[in-house]
């Protein structure tokens, strides 16, 4: 479907249409789209953000077509009367709009299958083509994407909302992929601070005259290499890697945590169950992302109030009242509790301080109790203090529960 | 320190200077600033990416710089070879870099801080300031910001890290707030598509001569306004959405779905468990994303597997083997097993197939069955087709259970 022209594109630009009032909104676009192109190898010349006015759109796509090879255009596609993404350009180019009975259709499927009966008529909008467009299907809302080309440029229109706007730009990099000119190589490392890692980077690249750069998350470090081509150095940088990181070195490209963990318990038939107090069902949600996962997750027990603790994983009522909730002999009757209530093989415990209140000053705001319950009885508890905001706080808790049980399990 | 004269500004446009390794974080700056200048009343005509070129930088920004009233430049104030935003803007304006002993100072006290005795001489880069310019203090990092005036207009440069450049932005926005002449109004609608919340309220808006935006999301319908002072029919508005939308209106400026139900439990005096099984955890995360939930939610029972789902919430055998976990029986049950086992009064149970595979003609992928469970021993189950992936279904499953038990509390 993706025209093999575009493979020659060296210079991209992005041009967001979206309301003036929300700019952080919009952005979200931007910055999705400029990270899946930026994977893709190309490179981007410049993105920018205009508002719903069409004279605004047709002036700004203008200037980028002259300069770009590769115009991708997010936004203002939909059925409401402020979307104006599809008239402006079809007047910049001179072109009709065409009504598609194949796309409309699609449209009415949709409403029909949410049970809606009559559909609103302004979703007629959203079944016009630009003359010579070829269609980027939508599989998840009802604007369809376009490709136009216009002498040897290409211009790109998407929808704006990130659910839809993702696997569309995917589909059209990934074509592109193949033969980007520029390559970018990522290695994961996992459970050791960024700075530890520059630290111990920093002196191997620099000599080699290797350019990288470090990217922190609550999921994963990551060092990113830009090259031109193929990296001569790859196999030497890979085995750098491997002696000073050891079991914290995820490979090339690694994928997210919960893949890699999935992929364990798999291998080794084992079956997981979680025990959740203060993580609140977050665990099981980033376990469950994975398709496949019933495969070896069984469930979670979110036993945020401790009377759910006592009656549901027999946490006993003295360990409660003598340690506390949060405490590490709580983390460890939560982790023999998920594993015999949920009928697995390994178990995850998590129990701490969310915040923002109800720290003290033995037991502050970010102290978190982590169990491992592995097979042949074994249980491990691991306590840590995580900086950061309730939602960091909840987030690195999660992820290094899953770092956790990942080094239990090579 | 800020410039009153910056208040008659109208026009304003951001340029994100950064490496084009990494868009998604150099977006990072732009969804920053441009919500700050936005909430402060400022309306933003166009954000510009670019990257650390110092003849691109000329180029966009002398462009910007003619459109516009305020231009903000973040990003390439740093002290290596690649950051030239210093040099580029002075260029671009014909003046001067002078060095600042009074910065220089100031950069030699933050590396004596941190306990390093020797300042690299690259860092005195930092201590220039373009002929004209005034400081902006920063507090977090070592580059300053500055506003230089040129004719009427401003440009504002400021340094591209986050903590960095989120106070010095609101410092200079904060002035410009208090006589902020644009005024945003947020309308909340739940549970109706978003073209059918634009068909309900076009013409009496269009009448109105009143310019308006809907934005959707899974959580939330949003009616937005933007208003020069004061919204005159701010009243006659809300009459015509409550009319119009009844108990699917959510008023002006509607907290997120999980605190509108926690703030319903808390005022009814009610706890809530919840039974899940294809959300995985989600609806328990996005109740206990709110601090203090504890004082309402009891726990969550991700009942992944079939096992569990009898073991646990003591779903009949019968029952799965009959109409299978995706069910309204299984939900019934779920809800009731949620209430009773996690010591509730109220009970909301999820069951459903989020996919992307193990969909049939029958039970496609997005069908998911929600349980209410209320006082009284009242049950509702209810019946969805979810357009959209894995992600998708689950996310709309989760706030459609919340709207639904919205709605039976109020």
């Amino acid at each position: 479907m993706v025209n093999k022209n575009h493979l020659k594109a060296k210079n991209v630009e992005v041009v967001c249409v979206g309301t003036e009032l929300l700019y952080d909104r919009v952005n979200t676009d931007i910055n999705i789209i400029s990270g899946i192109i930026a994977r893709a190898g190309l490179s981007i010349a410049r993105c920018i953000i205009v508002g719903d006015e069409k004279e605004e759109i047709k002036e700004t796509v203008s200037i980028s077509l002259k300069r770009s090879d590769i115009v991708f255009i997010t936004g203002g596609l939909g059925p409401t009367s402020d979307d104006l993404t599809r008239e402006a350009i079809a007047e910049l180019l001179n072109r009709k709009l065409i009504f598609s009975e194949n796309i409309w259709q699609k449209i009415c499927d949709r409403f029909y299958k949410r049970g809606l009966k009559e559909i609103p008529e302004i979703n007629k909008k959203q079944a016009y083509v630009i003359e010579g467009g070829e269609i980027i299907e939508n599989n998840v809302g009802t604007a369809p994407g376009m490709i136009l080309k216009e002498g040897n440029k290409s211009l790109v229109l998407l929808p704006g909302p990130p659910v839809e706007l993702i696997p569309m730009v995917e589909e059209f990099t990934e074509s592109l992929k193949e033969k980007g000119t520029i390559k970018i190589y990522r290695f994961g490392i996992s459970g050791i601070p960024e700075s530890v890692v520059e630290e111990r980077i920093h002196n191997f690249f620099t000599k080699k005259d290797i350019k990288y750069t470090i990217l922190a998350s609550p999921q994963i470090i990551e060092i990113l290499i830009l090259s031109s081509g193929e990296l001569n150095a790859l196999s030497e940088i890979e085995k750098f890697l491997e002696e000073s990181f050891s079991e914290n070195y995820l490979g090339i490209d690694p994928p997210p945590l919960p893949v890699i963990i999935g992929n364990l318990l798999k291998e080794k038939k084992l079956k997981i169950a979680l025990a959740e107090s203060c993580t609140g069902g977050l665990a099981g949600k980033l376990l469950t992302d994975i398709p496949g996962s019933s495969e070896y997750f069984q469930g979670s027990f979110v036993v945020y109030n401790n009377i759910l603790k006592k009656r549901i994983l027999s946490v006993p009522k003295t360990v409660l009242k003598k340690y506390g909730a949060v405490s590490k002999e709580c983390a460890l009757y939560m982790a023999k509790g998920a594993k015999r209530k949920g009928k697995a093989d390994v178990s995850i415990s998590i129990t701490g301080l969310a915040g923002p209140s109800g720290g003290t000053s033995e037991k502050p705001v970010g102290l978190v109790y982590i169990g491992i319950g592995l097979p042949k009885n074994k249980f491990h508890i691991h306590r840590f203090i995580f900086p950061g905001n309730r939602e960091r706080i909840r987030e690195r808790a999660a992820y290094q529960a899953f770092e956790l049980l990942r080094r239990y399990l090579v």
